[in-house]
């Protein structure tokens, strides 16, 4: 750990697309960024320092997750996650929001108490408000906190996202003073408004009047089309300040990415490369691979030539497939750690080309490639 | 790969206890050995730069489960295991016989033509001859390769135990024409005869007469009370010749290992450390621990402080109890390892303590310790 303050660095553009760097204390983030997703206090699969080798600077954790499961008690012992799972470098951690919406009994949205919801562990009752968020976060001893949100589901009930956003700018409001001054982290403010440019450009003048260390872009990724995602980022990103990190929570496939980094976005969390290593889902450069499917079965080629985090290199397809059918727990193993180095790469591909000014011509060649 | 021919040195002895050395082309082996097992070419949830951190200079496939999947075509292919699973030290197969009768849908057993069964992955209908068997541990590669026997499950009936034996040592004779001769590779001859010292006798001698690189103990780990293994051992292994590796097969728990190494056996095999690892089980040399056990919820040591393969020695009890509870991935693959680097340490210390003429003491000390 050093004295070094949170702060963002915007180093170049390239059109809408930005390079830059976020620092703290415990490390730089390159950006565009991707962060691992470690729900439970794990990258699911992957030993710590293999994460590090995938040049991973930055992983997420789930407040709402580890508030139930090892609780907060067993947290303040270690003094935070970093100890506990033993990852030294950043971490950034969801408020709860969005998993009280999409896992947990969700009893009620009181705006004065917080998120009343059940436990999808053991069912007990939870109250969650913005100031116990932030509070977890802090025991958590996160180094980006994000705000408690009311995220609500995909709709187009303009009065429910209203009212979403009057709650979560509410919530942030609190959580802000909750999170009070530490210069070596950072609180980012979340914005919602669903798919109406008028009501996101609502939710984030909101949250600039706040004031934040970094804007995230909230209720999305929630099933709306990738087209209607690429819109609507269009249309509102850039009432983001200019000098701050912008954040798409949940985001995405590797052309999620492409197109929401074309909108200037700054920052992406997603299961998907963890979540697919589980059944057999590998992203290479030749594209998205199915290696459950027979045409593998003799294939003796490795996933990637260049990868030998842990002698990737020397598994060949045929292996991972014989793996995946005799439901081996290795394939999972190597096909995560395989596809967060993809996803890291593609990040450093990426940075690289809107630093030489070719970000379209990269654009265009990958936007469709991994569907 | 090198020259060096397939032979076994004894280098000390304390009572019975032995220790020794095996030469192969891929590595020395020092016994007494623990060989991990990789049933399905992966030692379950561990990499194979891993294995060879944790001191295993060895590791055991089966035949019965390789024939079935990957299947011959795909090892011909990688010119076998080695290349196919990434491991390039030493293997050693069982020859399927175990299997057989413990997994499959046993047909029959016919003395000429084989064991006719129906896979339990897709009932395909299967004989297994002597021949065949040998040829596919060929195919595999296998630098220790076992003979064809016939293992029955736990009886006391007499007949039952003198027809395997009639039937295994027929079989022995038909496997060792087939393995014919390769002094980089070695082929052992299976001892039967259950709990009966006359009937091992009579199957020990019938495999001496024709002759083996080694020989093991089947027919036991079967279900048998723990004093009625070490018993017949006690009548039996002395009639094994000096100069020859004793392996008995499918052993065990520590204390199994331990009781076998006094009474001169040199090599064994267990799913143990790996199966245990999958199940939250723990071996320490503070004992075996259930680190389900909300005992550990809070305990900030490591399982031993002074592994540092994949950093172990940094993740806490606390930790593991945390993801075993969470049902996370990383807890196998970590207790795992532990396991089978505690297994080898535990050998380690059999070694030296033969060697220094103290065995005894290590053996009262430890004896009942992991029960």
């Amino acid at each position: 750990m050093n004295n070094v303050e949170f702060s963002f660095e915007l180093i170049a553009q390239d059109d809408r697309a930005r390079l830059g760097q976020i620092h703290t204390p415990r490390g730089i983030i390159d950006t565009p960024s991707f962060m691992p997703v470690g729900t439970q206090g794990t990258v699911k699969g992957i030993f710590t320092d293999d994460i590090i080798k995938t040049n991973s600077q930055i992983i997420l954790g789930n407040t709402y997750h580890l508030l139930l499961r090892p609780g907060i008690d067993i947290l303040k012992k270690f003094e935070g996650l970093h100890n506990f799972m033993n990852w030294q470098k950043p971490i950034l951690t969801d408020s709860g929001g969005y998993q009280i919406m999409s896992l947990s009994n969700l009893n009620k949205i009181d705006v004065k108490l917080g998120a009343i919801f059940r436990s999808h562990i053991d069912g007990q009752k939870i109250i969650l408000s913005p100031e116990k968020s932030i509070q977890v976060q802090k025991i958590i001893n996160s180094d980006i906190v994000m705000v408690l949100d009311e995220c609500p589901p995909l709709t187009d009930n303009k009065k429910i996202l209203s009212n979403a956003i009057k709650t979560s700018t509410k919530w942030a409001k609190r959580s802000k003073i909750e999170f009070g001054i530490n210069k070596s982290k950072a609180i980012f403010g979340i914005a919602q408004g669903g798919l109406y440019k008028d009501l996101r450009e609502e939710s984030i003048e909101k949250l600039l009047d706040i004031g934040f260390d970094g804007y995230a872009m909230g209720g999305l990724a929630v099933g709306e089309k990738q087209a209607d995602m690429f819109q609507i980022l269009n249309e509102t990103v850039e009432n983001l300040p200019k000098d701050k990190p912008r954040y798409l929570m949940g985001v995405g496939t590797p052309s999620d990415i492409l197109g929401a980094v074309n909108e200037g976005i700054d920052m992406f969390d997603c299961v998907m490369p963890t979540r697919s290593g589980r059944t057999g889902l590998a992203f290479t450069w030749e594209g998205k691979l199915n290696l459950k499917n027979s045409k593998f079965k003799d294939d003796k080629h490795p996933l990637d030539q260049n990868c030998d985090i842990r002698h990737l290199n020397k598994y060949s397809k045929s292996y991972l497939h014989h793996l995946i059918k005799s439901d081996e727990m290795l394939a999972s193993m190597i096909i995560s750690i395989n596809n967060i180095y993809f996803y890291q790469q593609f990040m450093r591909e990426i940075r690289i080309n809107i630093k030489n000014g070719t970000f379209k011509n990269f654009y265009k060649k990958y936007i469709k490639y991994f569907d």
